[in-house]
């Protein structure tokens, strides 16, 4: 069961952007496992990728293509098989499947971008996929969007979707976008995906600058077990159909912009954690007066990461050592005498001690919730930092350790 | 139960070392909970403490003792309470045991060094301790390795003993030394601790640089969390009664000595990897050709600590997809198409893909197995480097989601 994930009541179609879902066969019958987005002329659109060596071929040639420097008009992404770990012949099935594609939309192959989720290590089955591109291609329709959110779970429990409109003086911009996370079984998925379309017009070197910003706060500020994916990918499109248009950072639309990209990525990269193996519970760690942005992660990493730290949030229990301790082998040469933390609004350690009015009492009632920041206060500079993370359950040992049937 | 944890037939005990353990009463009634060692004039110590931020407050004092440069002459452990993070109450405390155990030995207080481990955050009961050193110098004994090996436990589930007699030309030298290690709750244990003894003579120079090096290669590989406690703490004492004296790296007999003090180590760090929190396997991760030990260990703790891939091991699931992601997660820059990896003696990756040979069959024929070597070739250079760890079982959340009562 996620925690607290809101799905929104209306989804807002993106002019410009088409979307066809349908069911290929790839792993199970009669499951919607492959999605396609068509981009109108105009778009522009940029990613940022797994940073793990062993990156999967979807992603290898999603990066080719995009150096190409030709305008992306096609997405393409299946559920089911990840396409890594898989070889030259991994390469070869995606650049197939976007030659497929780039012949049947008449475009480019350097055009679409290929995505893939799900089990590493296994062939892909190219042929269901190239024999279905003609019928997802049918079903292109700009309202398509929960259907994509669908089509792209694996096991995620739930689909992740954001959606919103945006005023701008007298206009009006949308943004839309899906994720899906947090499934490794059966044997492994590879794993995160988030696609934001929106019908802002975006100067191409501006988006490449907003996607590292935004996925820099929000993708890559969130950790359920500590591993990254082979497959992640995240993606923002711009259509400019709104009319729009930012061409700069000096624009003086430019933060609101910021802001509600943010706010998407945001949502739907904390949706990945409240939807993670096993989660009771959502953990926000928020690191202040650090003395760099790198103490301040370092820190916030240390703790979400923690075996120890997750087992006692499952728990419901106050273990503020274990706290410390994370803190404390966390890599940094912070003054732990001037510490301070919090449990949501409940002074916890004070002086680098546990405060003298904490009570166990208090600190329980905290750790019962469903929702709770950790807040540690260093006193060492001027720097602050937000990392997501969950508990660690029984569940997720139980997923995990769940033998392939 | 711990993964095939051997206990001695025999226990020798070390000329020069007496040991008296008894029941203070620390956390429970009837519990060996006090171990004290006297040491003979002309025994040299060396220490390698944790790095943790938040290291305990024995631990300060005892480095601040051997600082002062007296020769140590009696260490005292207690169970029950890791008088860590207890502030300025708690330095005052771990001093005090020392004044009065100094008193009644008639040695300087900064001949000894105080150990905890127990629960954090919580004052230590001072008094209990200080009332009970007279009884336990009592029983002071050369034989009571085993009953100290029994009197530092937490939640260790069986003692971790060392006891082995060596041969240089005629001559026999011993070494015994104890460990305890990896309990973390009620609510959290601060942990690990080893003490080996020895009859040879090694001067203090030497000593400092062996158990450097020695702790390197031992308690410095081992993982079960990742979480490194606030009272590690690992010595090693010589007395010189066997009349073996080693002065210098140039010795011949260097070698060997440097060997059975490495075994001994090796054998009491393993021994907490083999009774760590709900382990069913023991892993070694053994990574050669690497282009440096950094590179090595980088790959080597990237894996080990991976609660994929440690989930896998605990569910005999041959996931070799898990073990690929987490070395392609390690930070390093390694050539991954030269990688070859082996379970055991099988073949299971080469040049970075699925061996040709490989079945699901004879993978999970080795996973079932509880020791089991993962050992990763990268063909990248000269380096070797081995971790030891466990599997992540149901039993681990268990025991680290337990209330405390």
């Amino acid at each position: 069961m996620a925690v607290n994930l809101k799905i929104p009541k209306k989804v807002f179609a993106i002019e410009g952007i088409g979307i066809g879902v349908t069911e290929a066969g790839i792993k199970k019958e009669n499951r919607k496992d492959l999605t396609i987005f068509k981009l109108d002329e105009g778009t522009t659109l940029s990613g940022v990728f797994t940073k793990n060596l062993f990156c999967a071929a979807p992603v290898q040639i999603a990066k080719k293509h995009l150096l190409s420097g030709k305008p992306v008009r096609s997405l393409v992404i299946n559920t089911g098989n990840a396409n890594a770990g898989t070889g030259q012949k991994g390469l070869k099935d995606a650049q197939k499947i976007c030659n497929c594609l780039g012949s049947l939309l008449k475009i480019e192959d350097c055009q679409v971008l290929p995505f893939s989720t799900g089990v590493v290590l296994e062939p892909l089955p190219v042929e269901k996929i190239v024999n279905n591109l003609d019928k997802a291609i049918l079903k292109i329709d700009k309202n398509n969007w929960m259907d994509a959110a669908y089509g792209i779970m694996t096991t995620d429990t739930t689909p992740k979707i954001f959606s919103e409109q945006f005023i701008i003086g007298e206009r009006t911009f949308t943004i839309t976008g899906i994720s899906k996370g947090a499934g490794m079984i059966h044997p492994n998925m590879a794993t995160m995906l988030g696609f934001i379309g929106t019908d802002l017009g975006i100067k191409q070197q501006l988006l490449d600058k907003i996607i590292k910003d935004i996925a820099d706060q929000s993708f890559n500020r969130i950790t359920i077990d500590g591993d990254t994916s082979t497959n992640d990918s995240f993606i923002i499109m711009a259509t400019g159909k709104s009319n729009i248009q930012i061409n700069s950072e000096n624009d003086s639309n430019y933060n609101t912009v910021l802001d509600a990209l943010s706010k998407a990525a945001s949502d739907l990269s904390q949706k990945i954690v409240r939807d993670a193996e096993g989660a009771t519970k959502f953990i926000t760690l928020q690191v202040e007066q650090a003395a760099s942005k790198e103490e301040a992660l370092s820190i916030a990493y240390s703790v979400a990461k923690s075996p120890l730290v997750k087992t006692a949030f499952y728990a419901s229990d106050p273990n503020i050592g274990r706290i410390l301790v994370a803190i404390g082998y966390s890599n940094t040469n912070i003054p732990i005498n001037k510490i301070k933390i919090w449990l949501n609004d409940l002074l916890i350690v004070e002086n680098g001690e546990l405060s003298e009015s904490y009570t166990e009492e208090s600190g329980k009632k905290i750790m019962e919730q469903q929702e709770i920041t950790i807040k540690i206060s260093l006193n060492n500079g001027y720097f602050s930092e937000k990392v997501y993370t969950c508990d660690l359950s029984h569940d997720y040992i139980t997923i995990n350790a769940d033998y392939r049937s």
